[in-house]
């Protein structure tokens, strides 16, 4: 079971990769409970400051598996589900990149846009293909799409299914950057490097709940909760070093979160 | 009354038509009612799985009709109001794609927006013209814009009042899509065919209620609604098809609604 | 004090100028105490319609002080803190335009994005800069920047600090319209002067509160609110002057607010 994620850290940087390449990393429980299990390591791992998340093989992750859909139809299918929520991503304190090499359909879409940032093959193949099968926009996705692409952009995602490319999906706004499929990897952990030097892990932490969480609040409570947070940081010693180093013109030397 | 809207339906696609050419279909409380009435039809009637609606002659909509405006102001004006609010396409359980052929102005953009997608004539003349007149944001405006175009850009058009071109309001993320006006009911209703034909309408109905109301509340909140809304799905003959279809590479044969 | 901001009126629009160009304008509680009296003199002033902000040289404000952020740092800082919040600009019911001359980060970004809209020089220099002191996102930015750019490009400009463009800013929504440097103050003060010529001072205060309000509430909320606000446009001048300058084809003559 331990392969179905493979994962490697350097320079501050955790890489997971979905391993089903032969079902184009198609989601299984299985698969679900390993990432999120790798998650919740590295959150807690000193040396991790950041994620990148891609697929192996053609794929990012092509949706649910497809004997998981043919066994909740005829009855038999046996799950024991993970109690933690399609989100649960967004609720690590690290940020996570998502680094889409391929098909990304589906459920394989909704975790891609539950990461903080998408990094996209050009070429690589987006669909939500929901409504195309009878179903719904799963998992959060009817919230998240909108605050990423906006209201029509979404609606035309959502009730099409329709198939875009990587190209098309930064446009649309899912994507942070688009690039050739070769280079994909290599400016993702580049990104990923450059966060992982140069911003305080803790002020990574506070500020991806904070854009996460102030959704669902008004703005003067956003303001104030963010006073407060900002009087937290005058403690911590990442404010002295990010000041520090500025002044001296070196980088910064951050504790890990 | 009943030609202020005209209405047609082919392959599952019902087009509405607002028909007062020679006031380039400027809204009437009548006009108001009558659209209302057809869309709650249609939401009825188990041919019509998507709906376009468009206007007669070089306009769409080109706000409030005058007549109407100056009754208001010397006190003349006699109104049995429609009960049902501007919003009320917005809760039409079939998707509802506006195409803006030509002025769409004031009250004629509050109705384009509130359709689920906009298409629009490249040349078309578009304005929110309210701060011009002395008026305000009408009917849920300035909840609408900016989730479709942000919150600076909903400002400018609020603010100023200015015209703009179809063109710009695809850029804005105010429309789907942009053509030339001989193109755009074509297609227009090639889109709305594709729908009507690939789509489930249970999917369908279920996700253009997501997304509209997914502002209102957190994701978290989100996602379990959909986990519930899922669960649903399950249990319709449109996944069963939905899966098969694709499996046996043909095109699906979903139930109506 | 004085001039800490520079202040001066001419055909309805008040530009106010941040004065301390030997520190990029960096923010003081006193610049800031004197900018928001201004704001508050203004709001009261029946010349002013519109109000323009910028900074002096070559920065429109490069945040929080650095003597201020060390006092903060060796406990030294003794702050009689104004009771005003940072988003006090929004609150203000006369339309506010920054016009970022040239650098923009942290504080100054802030203050930038809390006016209603922006022009920026091309290539004046944006950065959050907050991951890389240290610091948390501060005054609402994380509520904001969401609402302007999207969940994901907001994500990556507060994680990573990173320095951006202008033109790239209006690319990413944060900014209306992007020009070269020299051409920045005299196109904002025409945009300026055309919402003061021909937009309702009492239509753009409502609008404003509006827009600003209606991400707190539902589409239903917002609608029923601006059905209200609509019947109280019906009763002002501006709405009989609003609709006969446009009858007779001539510009407007509005009251002040």
């Amino acid at each position: 079971m331990l392969d179905l994620v493979l994962s490697s850290t350097e320079q501050g940087v955790l890489t997971l990769t979905f391993n089903r390449p032969d079902r184009l990393n198609a989601w299984t429980d299985a698969m679900g409970r390993r990432y999120f299990d790798l998650l919740a390591e590295a959150e807690k791992d000193p040396e991790v400051r950041v994620i990148v998340v891609t697929g192996a093989g053609r794929g990012f992750c092509a949706g649910a598996d497809f004997q998981t859909l043919n066994a909740i139809q005829d009855g038999s299918y046996e799950s024991e589900p993970d109690p933690r929520p399609t989100t649960f991503p967004t609720t690590i304190r690290k940020p996570l990149i998502a680094a889409v090499n391929g098909a990304c359909a589906g459920l394989g879409l909704v975790h891609a846009l539950v990461c903080d940032l998408v990094f996209t093959a050009a070429e690589a193949k987006w669909t939500t293909a929901f409504a195309r099968r009878g179903l719904i926009a799963e998992y959060g996705l009817s919230w998240i799409l909108p605050r990423l692409a906006g209201q029509a952009k979404a609606m035309d995602l959502l009730l099409s299914g329709r198939t875009f490319t990587g190209a098309e999906a930064v446009e649309l706004g899912l994507a942070s950057r688009s690039v050739p499929g070769e280079r994909l990897l290599e400016e993702a952990l580049a990104y990923a490097r450059e966060l992982a030097a140069y911003s305080s892990p803790a002020s990574m932490a506070v500020i991806k709940r904070q854009v996460w969480g102030d959704w669902e609040r008004g703005l003067e409570a956003a303001e104030s909760a963010a006073t407060r947070l900002m009087v937290e940081s005058f403690a911590r010693p990442d404010f002295a070093e990010g000041v520090a180093s500025f002044v001296e013109r070196r980088p910064p030397n951050f504790p890990p979160l």
